[in-house]
């Protein structure tokens, strides 16, 4: 299977462009449209994922919230901080004031939306100062959140039916790819042949890649597991993620693109193209592992999945729980 | 239908004590048990579940996050804030630093765990100092979190059949209650027969309440919604909770009980009952009104119900953005 | 004395305008400055007010910091919330799992910067998408923050001689002025001549102007202390707060300016003259009733005054605790 | 000069409690008092101070309070994250709203209160859960905070002579002392003779010790500078600080202690003695080499030293923004 570059890793402008041009859905649910690819999920393709659920096991597929994460500061996103505005050490002490013996704990958190397993809104990536559907970014995202594409407008759109691709077991050795693997159309295709027939991506799907990233970086430790080198999408699969009409895409890595990225001087250039201009739904830091060892078990990869973000007013993006049932 | 309290209003002491000997599960999942009322819902209720889904017609049953919420501080539990790291019109104007015309836009959230659409995990509520299954509090909830039932335990394991009890329609007028109405056993079974054979209530159930109080605030403005006077369950349904052994229940209130609560000086004694004695899930802050519009239409009060909290770990409760799938 | 508005209520535009125009220090210190009127005070100045420190009284000019404040949440300006990360009763119960009986406490705080007392750095305000010194609002302060003169500018250089002028002792009823009263430079004149030599006030001075709003907030509670009707400085006194070459000056309200604004549709006219053109440092939401009576007892309006902003990099304001001793 | 540690390191409990009964300061200043040592910080001695404002010049000494920070994270002390809620960029773009040209931009921080430059409170340490002044550590700070002895009692108190011994250039090597370096008494007293008649450190006085360690870490980049190895003060200084009845102790370090600390398994022991028992304030992360500088330069070692915390109702420790005029 090949994995070179095909493109001038010099040009990344050139490249982006023309991808853009190629995959872009501005327009083609009007021009007020705020879903994107969420629109490819309607009721009958919901209704037909209900079937995938026949042995009623449930799958979370979130990473942690907590200090204890992989971020490291970059832009200012850091791991979760919660903590406790009552405790039961309190409650059992007497300290509470609630009258016949009632006591009570709750709670708060301060988090980066991007923190943990999380869903990029589409007001997240901007090519030149323009966001999804030809809005200017500046009209769409401001100090205020996103007016227009909040995240708040995905939610009750987000379950369907699941497919992962497992290419870290389909490809990898140790069922993982290395550090700076690009994700070729190739093996995208080459996973579905070796998986089998409960694997084939269409219109309306939800994909799960697996690259085993995750279970490293739970082995080894986080080390540079947000925003540090990793196997993930190439550039080169713009072209696939459009044609397939799938309503979003999962991974188990950071940041969703092979990183380093595959131009020479560049940063993400794939979310360049596939969230202003195809508007597609990208998750992240998702934990795909324990789903991954059943479907091996099975060899059952299909299955219904419920992913609805938390709908915070004007997010660019959102934590998500997200569950996969079979 | 009676509606009248049958219990001492003066003496909630003698009446909790009764109820939590009469339902406590402690014990009943084993001496480890975390998972209380959701060991109820199982695979097998899960795939049963699966069969609601007839049109894929689907429903959020989440509230905003945002800073117009309800919350007034009480006890700290403000609504949430969110600010940007990162916004479209720096990436418009060029102020980012990106490469090849890249712009991003980031975000930030602050807020209690409390504030919106969430469920109460079995560390949130306490007994004379006693935790879900005969736990110390001051051992299960320090300053760190919820050491051993933080939510993240609960993740993955709340989807399968949902009800929908519309109290509110079936008993109110104008389809909601009124302040201070407490729902008694007979209501609830009184809203199954009117609702029909789709509305039977049973082992494993996701149940729904819905008093119509969020309805009123919408029309009226939030007021006192975040802890005033409300609808709720009446403490007397306690039985009726443990003994249908449903695996969880929420409702489209703050506070799921009735409010002001029945006896004559107390706060929320029913949940001093059903968290720490019963281990039931108990959620607030629901919007439950799409979806029992859709009910209302089609007479079906029965569905796949999906509602993952956030994993926060150590949570004492979390937020969640519940899907129903008809 | 006159306190009728000399201007076209119907034109802010033109007023604003004109007064940026008269009163601008664009270029006095240099196209590279980011202190403003601080550079009016000195080594000098700060030696002089020395002596100032007659008895080694010290008067605490913050208010408190905590949920119980005057915010409403206008444009998220939220109360600070303040949680525990440890506390004394994990560590009196054993929980904390130091050594030798140590037992800790901490905490950690979310709060607007403006949420109680505070500085405005020379990034809060602009005029017409201009910042202080002739800079672009958008090459100073973007979602990084204030990259030019953000307040960690100023710590270091805001001790000297402080003035009390107490309006509402000299001029007001009760020792209070009324909401909607506007302070015209002739209430200035006449409180100095009032008080006596002690407050002439002069270049390099950072003066405080109380009102008497903070205790009637305090009587009779927060109300609309925050953003709502309050005496306050007229627009009318751009003149003499340029000519005067103050280095700062505070008040006891939210918003140092008289409030319904003076001009018919309006929002803080002055602070868009005297920040961005004058480049004056703006105290609000200071405490001045201990210190404004002591100063009616001895007749003495004069002291030395440290108001060093807490150095937020970046911050377009901070909060302060300052102090002035006599 | 000895500085070999003349205690069993085996047995820290024995020392901690011979060190705490020598030293307690329990009942000095009445059952209620809440002040500990600031009470040998009154008036007749902030007025003497201000004789040593004799050229104006001043100096912060605050580190900066943002993302760039030392902290890593342990128990949940993170960096500050300081975020905007208005911009510039959107003011010039004509995003906000405001009338008349206006602009604004406003920003919000979430930060330990240890995070930066801070006092700790009285309610930071405790003995075997015991609290300054012999209260019980659960009855002081719960949930809640500090109820007794918040942080706010302490402003508008800690202004006065500050005295600076600079160690790290009186003993160390190129004016840093190791990491690991214990200052024992005998090192600041011959610090006192070194710098002269100026350096004499009695009762009232805020006792600055330099040790170097920042100068280092801004050369070589944080590192371990937050609870790593670092020079700091020993544990048998002790009955010194007792004796000396300062007012207050800063340094430029994370912990003010030696670090490893003296004894084999311990934490902090120092604290443990001085803050629930001397109920002496400490200050840490200072940045004293501006100041040292100019001390080594003019051989002028007291000055006028304002360092009112911010008055965090109930906070445990606050940040503070030091200003040393000299």
């Amino acid at each position: 299977m090949p994995d070179t570059f095909p493109l001038d890793p010099g040009d990344p402008e050139t490249a982006i462009a023309a991808a853009a041009k190629r995959c872009s859905n501005w327009g083609r649910w009007g021009s007020d449209d705020v879903h994107g690819t969420l629109n490819f999920l309607d009721d009958n393709k919901r209704r037909a994922a209900a079937a995938l659920i026949r042995r009623g096991a449930s799958f979370s597929l979130a990473q942690s919230f907590d200090a204890n994460g992989p971020q490291k500061g970059w832009r200012r996103r850091t791991n979760p901080v919660h903590t406790m505005l009552d405790t039961g050490v309190d409650a059992e002490r007497g300290n509470q004031g609630f009258p016949h013996g009632l006591g009570g704990a709750d709670d708060v958190i301060f988090m980066p939306l991007q923190a943990s397993t999380q869903w990029d809104g589409l007001g997240h990536i901007f090519d030149h100062g323009m966001a999804w559907n030809g809005r200017r970014a500046g009209d769409v995202v401001t100090s205020e959140g996103d007016l227009v594409t909040g995240i708040q407008t995905a939610t009750g759109r987000i379950s369907g039916r699941g497919v992962l691709l497992d290419v870290g077991r389909a490809i990898g050795e140790i069922d993982e790819l290395p550090d700076g693997f690009a994700i070729m159309t190739e093996h995208l295709t080459a996973t579905m042949k070796a998986q089998g027939a409960s694997s084939m991506v269409g219109r309306g799907d939800l994909l799960l890649v697996r690259t085993g990233r995750l279970a490293r970086a739970r082995r080894e430790g986080w080390g540079d597991y947000a925003g540090g080198a990793s196997p993930g999408l190439s550039f080169t699969t713009a072209d696939w993620l459009h044609g397939s009409e799938i309503a979003g895409i999962a991974t188990d890595t950071w940041g969703f693109e092979v990183r380093p990225n595959e131009f020479d001087v560049a940063f993400q250039p794939l979310h360049q193209v596939v969230i202003p201009h195809i508007g597609l739904y990208i998750g992240e830091l998702w934990d795909l592992d324990a789903l991954a060892a059943d479907c091996a078990a099975d060899g059952v990869y299909e299955f219904w999945l419920s992913a609805e973000p938390l709908p915070v007013t004007g997010a660019v993006g959102a934590p998500v729980a997200p569950v996969a049932v079979k």
